[in-house]
């Protein structure tokens, strides 16, 4: 191929590194290969690298698809040994170094980074799944997009007062960072931009609940941030129940315990399992599927495999702890990687020098509760409020790639939270085919009333 | 009602006037009413109002969808007489001035506008259309941008030179300004965006076919505009096969007579098709679908009963000609019958004042084909090039509905024209669920080099 001569690198005796995976750790590991003497193919079942931070904000209409989703080919179009392609691996065999892709062909490699992320959990009852969406992709965000706002409209052309009363609860399950990002944006999206675009139900109504199992909020960070998020919540309007478990998940609403809560919506941020593809190493998993790797990201008896980011259970070697799902991780637990393949792919044929051991360096977390409203702890120091948000701001918008998507980030939040009003509130797709006769009842009864009142 | 109360013009005695749809005819002429004695019903199968004339730059990954589609009821948030609502009208009966919606409920009216626009007509071979999608709708547009960036994808991952030359080649139907302008942006965005990104196949090597079955482009422009857009679409490499039919379209191609085809991606732009809901009002319906329609816009019989933009056949009263299927002209129809109903719903229990007879005034025509490439007709001063692609711009920006909008259209259009970079490359939905193992041959090559090799 013309790229192989033009490239001295690109030779066909140089190794390759297959990456599966373009989240925060599968791109930074294949960045971090820019240099190093193999060839990466970074592997996705899609053609995007999304920002998954800012998924919520795209599923409550203040971002737009492309805000936060950016073309994988076009970030690796200056690095020459990267090679990009859509492709989804169903199996590893670590025996023969190959991989399985979903139309049954195989494809072999040298080096293995799996960073293929988790997916939401359902803990055994994966038929609530229907009812009650998870936010991991770009599809997913629209359709629960596409749920919220159909909920409005059907609220706007219900006349029996129960079944409003349902259009306008929305549950949220889990009061993880997601769940109360997203609570908070569901409640303003209602309360400052809908509210006066609707005019036979109040949408400051809106009743939003937020289902936590555990006694506090936000469990990562500290008991002050998470009192902080509960007063922020309450503050706000809403509704948060600790210490509650949802015993049933149906087509309109969900149980806690005994107790039936009627909700057109509900959304699931409350469990996540680790890509399958782990389960096909057939090494030890952890209870959510990840894969129990070693000090130095490998997988056991396979140097040549590595497992970073939410896939990998993975423990500190300073402190002992387990190392959290969260991108700073993935994308540190990549730089090791991507340091290790490439000393030993410039030393093949000479001594291998020691792998390091994965030590994690927690940068401090965030979350944002709604405009201006935000907790974060950033190296000891525990901010709240305005401070915390701007934080928060700055670091989503030096986090996100591209010079494009910074811009159009900031625009849409300039509209979003100065001129309060949510620009991306489209619905697409066929997220529930109910076109209803809204305006029949209430045409009728107008036209009624003024037979009667002639 | 709580807002009956506020607003005096909202009594129950007060006319409904339904407007079913809202493109440019039914938005018009719901605005146009704000002031009538009146209650305005406006009532779409979509949320957003769609700004169709750039849906092509949403299939072509210039534009993100939220840039083209605007919330009808923020449109509408601050007119007190104007209801909006989720709906589908399925029939209109006249004679009980009654609406039938989706699910089989009914609604009544005082007065119809009828604006439902048109849909792709396939001349009766329905089957096509699987193969060929239509550009009307924003999900038709995201369907297509998942097409043309597959499709890319594909030949990335291709070996067999055959179908490689299959999966570069796109074959737009139809050479009206919708054409026009998607066979211009598809080979820009493979010569300009995509080109650098992929490695294994020249992107400049892709093949745009406009198929146009009459002896020019632009039929409705002058002969110097058709021969402008033939010799731009030319130079920028797009092969315009003038005098021919598509005579059949499968799965993976299109036979013009003869002459087969092999595309992967087919898009249907040549012909159109009124809305059915013409065909239930039982007048006389010209070949297109459209409602035949008085000189004032209402329905022989029916003076209650109007019928605007795309759906109507017109003539218009000075020349005689017939009135276009385009957005000035659904405006202008929306200003006469918002004007017949304003005055006559002032008037009704004294003598009606006589009714206007529509009279077409062509405000020109343009259609962009590249950047810096456009022709534009306007007051019969021809323009074409630079000063023609500006004039389009300032139009395009100046209609669409919105300030956020026109701001981040016209940020889209800055990166998309200045940096060469289109934003919005992002494949969401199944739009077809290939995710082969592009990878697997290329590398097991790469393997079986390196073994000979050593």
């Amino acid at each position: 191929m013309s790229m192989n001569s033009a490239n001295p690198r690109l030779r066909a005796d140089v190794p390759v590194v297959v990456v599966v995976g373009s989240g925060f750790g599968g791109l930074r590991v294949a960045q971090r290969l820019a240099k190093a003497p193999v060839r990466v193919a970074v592997l996705d079942r899609t053609n995007h690298h999304l920002f998954q931070p800012l998924l919520y904000q795209v599923a409550t209409s203040v971002l737009t698809e492309s805000d936060i989703a950016f073309p994988i080919r076009r970030i690796f179009r200056n690095q020459a040994n990267a090679l990009v392609a859509l492709a989804e691996v169903v199996a590893v065999d670590r025996a023969t170094k190959t991989l399985t892709f979903a139309d049954g062909t195989k494809g072999p490699y040298d080096w293995l980074v799996l960073a293929a992320g988790a997916g939401s959990s359902y803990f055994g009852k994966d038929a609530w799944k229907a009812f009650a969406p998870g936010m991991k992709s770009l599809d997913d965000a629209t359709a629960i997009r596409g749920r919220i706002l159909r909920a409005f409209e059907d609220a706007e052309a219900e006349t029996d007062a129960q079944a409003l009363k349902a259009h306008l609860t929305f549950v949220v399950v889990g009061g993880g960072p997601t769940g109360v990002e997203l609570a908070g944006a569901i409640r303003e999206l209602a309360v400052e931009a809908l509210s006066r675009d609707f005019r036979r139900f109040d949408a400051a109504s809106t009743h939003v609940i937020l289902v936590e199992s555990a006694d506090r909020l936000l469990a990562a960070m500290s008991e002050q941030s998470s009192s902080v998020a509960l007063d922020s919540l309450r503050a706000m309007g809403v509704e948060v129940r600790l210490n509650e478990r949802v015993t049933e998940v149906f087509d309109g609403g969900v149980m806690l315990g005994t107790e039936r809560i009627e909700a057109d919506t509900v959304v699931w941020a409350a469990g996540v399992a680790a890509s399958p593809l782990g389960a096909t190493l057939g090494v030890p998993l952890d209870r959510a599927g990840r894969v129990k790797v070693l000090p130095d990201c490998s997988v056991p008896g396979s140097p040549d495999v590595f497992v970073i980011g939410d896939m990998a259970a993975q423990v500190c070697a300073r402190t002992g702890q387990p190392v959290p799902g969260v991108a700073p991780a993935a994308m540190q637990m990549a730089d090791m990687v991507a340091r290790i393949i490439g000393a030993e792919s410039a030393a093949r044929t000479g001594a291998k020098p020691p792998r390091p051991a994965f030590s994690y360096f927690d940068k401090g977390s965030m979350a944002t509760i709604g405009r201006a409203r935000a907790v974060a702890e950033v190296a000891g120091l525990k901010m709240r409020g305005l401070l915390a948000w701007l934080a928060w701001l700055f670091v989503h918008v030096l986090l996100l790639v591209g010079f494009r998507n910074r811009v159009f980030v900031m625009l849409s939040w300039g509209f979003a939270y100065l001129a309060f009003s949510k620009g991306a509130r489209i619905i697409t797709g066929h997220t529930r085919s109910r076109l209803r006769a809204p305006l029949g009842a209430e045409m009728e009864k107008l036209l009624a009333q003024r037979k009667l009142g002639r």
